[in-house]
């Protein structure tokens, strides 16, 4: 009897194996080994963070569909052949394109005042030279949506939500979901454009860009985030009285701009058409360099598959690293590759995806077959040394490849410590010097083991409960 | 006999008065318990604070020779007056005036990066467009002095010599002579431009503004200063290959603009004619709201003049409240006071400037008569349990009063804690919340203590040793 319901098979399980199924699998003393020796490595990585400092200095900035992106796709097949990858590639696809050219917002009234603003990556443009309208003030998206149309109609909108800061990043939803919706619901009332508090932690005059939801920005007006000693002068500003802001956002679309995901491969040996992939994304915004967000991923998992490529012998299953493009925008390089490897999905035996900085990881959740649970007990255990607590079997990968768990795929999420990332994330500060080099190679410490195992073990992560009923025979 | 000499006063005193005469003046009881009031009211201050948050709102920055500074003028003597000061008035002067139009640096090879640049005052422009040209670098304003011409010609120069952090900012007098030599020696080796690694001490994509060294800024060339982060990518792609650079600066410029010091009083009793001055200056940079730099300082002074003007009894002594203005671009309002108050300057019985945000007071410096000592341990001893510890008597005053000692007047330096100040200085950060209203309120009852006991005791702080030379009648 094979037990396919979660549910029911924790029910049973609990029931007939009440301890004894979920204790650890057996790793064999010379994975173990091998893997301890590519931990050690991996906490004196240099490849990884030297891919870091180059993508982020030589290449810079990769706005999605932009010249840089396609420059930073060459650059990283030339450094991936460099470094011996096999199989070296770029999967093509095209992007609706979206840039700034000006984003540019003032208080006009009661004084001339500059705010540091960033136009929101899809935002309509104002009118040539801007728009100017009194500012209405809002502490929540809840609030606007709950505002007649009349309170809001022919103004400038201001959605003044604060984020919490938080270890795993639990505040951004409602951040998103702010950035997302503010100018198409302002404009559904009549607004001439939304202004939101950045979605970020800092208290620095530096905004924070990011995409709009793809349904909020459609069909609507202009929108920009201001940094959050801006969004408080507003708020004071506003107590005192009316407030005229002037916005002026002018873009550069296309409906079609080339971007790409970049591959490399570690080829397996004997079980060389199972695929583990570790993955991360290569185009950034443009205000920064893209340096958490997400460099060090593809540092982290280039690092990580560098240290096994460097093994005396080849892993089983071939280790697939993939520097997905234009996920920013819309998740564009993700959807493709699940798209065009739609056949192949069987083959993928684990995914994972560093995209939330370079803090050190502090747990590791797993998205595995209940059968599987023992395996993911050995590599919880296998990590546990570099300060990794075990977590849930709830995880969902990460952007890339949230679409691959319903396609079957096995995930894992190594939990990165993100106190601090929204600091930094999708601003000017996304630099290179705001990583800390040794979370970093804590990082490149757990890609290697994790991937390491997965690849040479020949577990299957699908697994499910393979329950013989006791006592009913 | 009068000894004026100050190390032959110390001499002679070690001599004559191993101690005693150095012991704390006594005070006397009812003075000192208002002065124990006062302290306790300005660690309560809300007038001072209130001052800060109205002028950085209200009015936001306020460049030297500005509509902006002519209109904190305007509000500062409305407010002023509100609060119930005497005599609040404008003494007004002319400067010559500058201001950025437009500020672009970026990277054009080996790829396209925008640079986070302000340029700094007094800057000369660029041609219309920009110049374009490649970066040479060198660690150090003297390493730039030493190199020859050839090395420079053609290029723009970039000066990436670091800053210091430090309670007192003792690393900011090296920083001001990068700022202000870079452009004139860069611009008489050849160069077409001169980029500095900003003076300031934090890490964010903030690039810090100020004056050039007036001998800087006359026949030099186009300066700005770069943000760390920004520094620091300069500095890795100059060791991959050469770089070039594009710098747009683009000014507004007139030889003459108003400006003015705002001076408000409390009038004295039966010593009304001299004057006790505690001031700051009005005028900021444009890039932040001028918070810390020194709305601080003015919301310190107009505090604890605040206080003191409202006891029961007015104190012996006027206090006299000025806020400066045009303090960045060259000291004027500090000068222009000294030469239109030339003949009342020994009525100056005290002075003092706040001009280092609003960290706590950790020490007090004096500029007395080696005669006043005495009053300066009774000051010190009853700032004590505020944390301040007693320091030299080697105070210059601050910017707009460094003129007064050479004009006899005494004056004190009430030392803050600048350890972050230069974290903000002169960037779009300098804004209200970051300013620390514990600290702060400390300063008030700092200010508000001295003061007071200088318009109250009728202490003369010019006094010199008198020294009866024993044994040689």
């Amino acid at each position: 009897m094979r037990i396919r319901t979660l549910a029911l098979a924790t029910a049973v399980s609990a029931l007939a194996f009440p301890t004894a199924a979920q204790d650890a699998a057996p790793l064999g003393a010379e994975i173990e080994s091998t893997t301890k020796v590519l931990i050690q490595q991996g906490l004196r990585d240099t490849a990884g963070l030297k891919f870091v400092e180059d993508l982020t200095t030589e290449i810079g900035p990769r706005l999605a569909g932009s010249p840089q992106e396609a420059l930073a796709r060459d650059w990283a097949v030339a450094e991936l052949n460099e470094l011996g990858f096999a199989n070296v590639r770029v999967e093509g696809f095209e992007i609706p394109y979206w840039s700034r050219v000006i984003d540019e917002v003032s208080i006009t009234s009661p004084s001339m005042q500059a705010v540091a603003a960033t136009a929101l990556g899809g935002s309509a443009e104002t009118p040539e030279g801007g728009v100017e309208a009194e500012l209405v003030r809002f502490t929540s998206l809840a609030a606007l949506i709950a505002a007649p149309a009349s309170q809001v109609s022919g103004k400038i909108v201001f959605i003044d939500e604060h984020m919490i800061k938080s270890m795993n990043g639990a505040g951004y939803g409602m951040a998103v979901r702010k950035r997302g919706g503010c100018a198409k619901v302002a404009t559904a009332k009549g607004a001439v454009a939304c202004l939101i508090r950045s979605a970020g932690t800092q208290s620095h005059r530096m905004p924070h860009t990011g995409g709009m939801l793809r349904d909020g920005a459609e069909g609507a007006g202009p929108a920009a985030a201001v940094s959050a000693p801006d969004a408080d002068q507003f708020a004071r500003l506003l107590e005192r009285g009316p407030v005229k802001v002037r916005v002026n956002i002018q873009t550069e679309i296309s409906d079609s701009a080339p971007s790409g995901n970049v591959i490399a491969e570690v080829t397996g040996s004997d079980l060389k058409d199972e695929i583990v992939l570790i993955s991360c994304h290569l185009d950034s915004w443009d205000l920064g360099t893209g340096a958490l967000d997400d460099a060090a991923g593809c540092g982290i998992v280039v690092g990580a598959a560098k240290l096994i490529a460097d093994l005396p012998k080849p892993p089983r299953r071939t280790i697939r690293v993939v520097l997905y493009g234009s996920e920013e925008v819309g998740l564009f390089g993700g959807k493709s590759y699940a798209e065009t490897h739609a056949e192949e999905m069987d083959a993928h035996i684990l995914a994972a995806e560093s995209d939330f900085g370079a803090g050190n990881i502090w747990r590791f959740q797993t998205g595995f077959g209940e059968g599987a649970l023992p395996y993911a007990k050995t590599i919880q255990s296998i990590l546990a040394p570099l300060g990794v607590t075990p977590d849930n079997n709830e995880s969902g990968g990460g952007p890339d490849i949230s679409m691959l768990p319903g396609l079957g795929v096995p995930v894992v999420t190594p939990g990165q410590n993100g106190m601090d990332y929204f600091d930094y994330h999708h601003t000017p500060d996304d630099t290179f010097d705001k990583i800390d080099p040794e979370t970093f190679r804590q990082n490149v410490a757990v890609y290697a083991a994790f991937t390491y195992i997965a690849a040479e073990t020949g577990w299957d992560f699908r697994k499910e409960l393979d329950v013989e009923p006791t006592g009913t025979e």
